[in-house]
């Protein structure tokens, strides 16, 4: 058999020991092998990246611990908005959609923009009309409400300064994402989210923004990224990683830690990335306390889970 | 006096003199020297980079010759659907908006979230309602009705392929743009336009999108692309530019042609970008017959115009 890697992330925040009980700790653990058992089992049996970070991706969003799909946090309307992209390293085709509703599964939709259009990036209720012409799976507000998602809502929602006050935990940059070099030798990523609590006025983050959520290049390394999301905007994170890589000849590793823990840090931008490069290198990189966050490969086919910093 | 460089675009295409009278060339002509006028002021005196690109591309929005603003094409529900970025290469600070209608200047409410928001990045009615809190010009549907542009649509609508298939010329790829020096070393990009003609289920382009369509970093680089948008996207093209200077060495001139000549050739994507570095020298790269574009600098304080290639 051909070699194969696969990380997932569940957000990444200060997550700290003292604020997870040992069964909440249990639960993402669970759920994390879960996700990496669904994406493990397309690259074992020949199948491709592409598939393997989409159904990783969907599991993470149909599990409502995690701030992406079901989980989605609140908007200031009460609403759940939210934003995938995905990407393809070795046609470099990529599909995204940013502000939908009441879409079950982010991903899949970005998954199927990518396929089935020959736009890359479609945004609101006219992109719920694609997944809606496309027999999509669409849920109602309710599926969406969990009600720890709701008192942090209720717990901001009349202050301006919202999107950092919270401090409470995981939500915060609670973004899932996933990507996968399969036995092919093809690179893929994938990024859902449910973006910000009491964000206003049609806020996206960089989790449908490819270049800075989401990259993936055959040349060079798979990316996706959770944190704040304006700086990883700015800093347009998944291709710097990429870039550094083909133009300096620097290592996944390396890389990544030069974009978050030195340009992100400088900058004051908070969070973390996953990558996998070409040759089966996995790097899981951030600069706040924790991130949920796990990986299997050929080379090593248990899963290992992890919250904490190492 | 310091030195301070000034570039502008109003959109690459097939351009061909057997399209353009010579009346509409020279109202071209006289469009682009009236928005690089606007932005020579500011850098004349002393004025910022973002005042310059923000104000050239206002500039450029109001004349309906560009598809942008004022000029924007109609997408297939016969509605014009806009969208701006803004970025400034000293703090790497950015605003840019998406899937917009009836706001005046797409690049002021782009230039508005950069300043006054903690976002980076807004789309839909909810950044129209953060237009109106800020007291932002609209328009009616009225305004941004121009015979032309209709009748394109009209050509078009009924036909699935539409994106691609209007033989017509300047609309395809009309963004307009600005990248700008300014006399005290800070670099600034903006870039505007009214998407595809015909487009549907909300497509945004890459002229919102940091990194794709907008970038500055002043380490590097200001630019702004114009092209189809999708490949940009993918090709995360203005950032590439960045990349390929701060980490191969390459002059901006030889950055530019690599990703505009070579890349995007090779994928198949059409377009081109302006761009100005550090030090004033000026880009204006196109694979297209043809870029509506202008410059003037401190060293050359003429306003040179330019619409097919030399």
């Amino acid at each position: 058999m051909k070699k194969y890697s696969l990380a997932i992330h569940g957000g990444a925040g200060t997550i700290s020991k003292a604020q997870l009980t040992p069964k909440k700790e249990l639960l993402y653990h669970e759920a994390l092998q879960k996700a990496l058992n669904v994406g493990k089992y397309f690259l074992e049996n020949g199948g491709t990246a592409l598939d393997a970070v989409e159904f990783s991706v969907r599991c993470l969003e149909d599990i409502d611990l995690f701030n992406a799909g079901k989980g989605s946090v609140f908007g200031n309307d009460g609403k759940h908005e939210m934003e995938a992209s995905i990407m393809c390293g070795s046609t470099l085709n990529a599909g995204a959609v940013a502000g939908i509703r009441n879409v079950k599964n982010p991903i899949q939709l970005a998954r199927m923009i990518k396929k089935n259009t020959d736009y890359v990036y479609l945004h609101g209720s006219e992109a719920e009309n694609f997944a809606k012409i496309n027999h999509l799976p669409f849920e109602d507000d309710e599926y969406f409400y969990t009600k720890e998602r709701f008192e942090q809502l209720q717990a901001v929602k009349h202050s301006d300064k919202v999107i950092l006050d919270h401090t409470d935990v995981d939500y915060k940059f609670g973004t899932v994402g996933a990507v996968a070099l399969d036995q092919h030798g093809n690179l893929a990523a994938a990024t859902s989210t449910g973006g910000l609590t009491n964000k206003r006025y049609g806020r996206l983050g960089d989790s449908s923004v490819i270049g800075a959520g989401t990259y993936a290049n055959n040349e060079t390394c798979a990316i996706s990224c959770t944190g704040y999301g304006e700086y990883f905007i700015r800093t347009v994170v998944a291709h710097d990683v990429s870039c550094l890589m083909q133009y300096k000849g620097l290592s996944l590793q390396q890389a990544s830690e030069i974009v978050i823990k030195d340009k992100l840090v400088k900058m004051g931008g908070e969070g973390g990335l996953i990558g996998v490069d070409a040759i089966g290198n996995i790097a899981l990189v951030f600069n706040t306390e924790g991130m949920y966050r796990g990986y299997t490969s050929s080379k090593n086919t248990e899963l290992t889970t992890k919250i904490y910093g190492d």
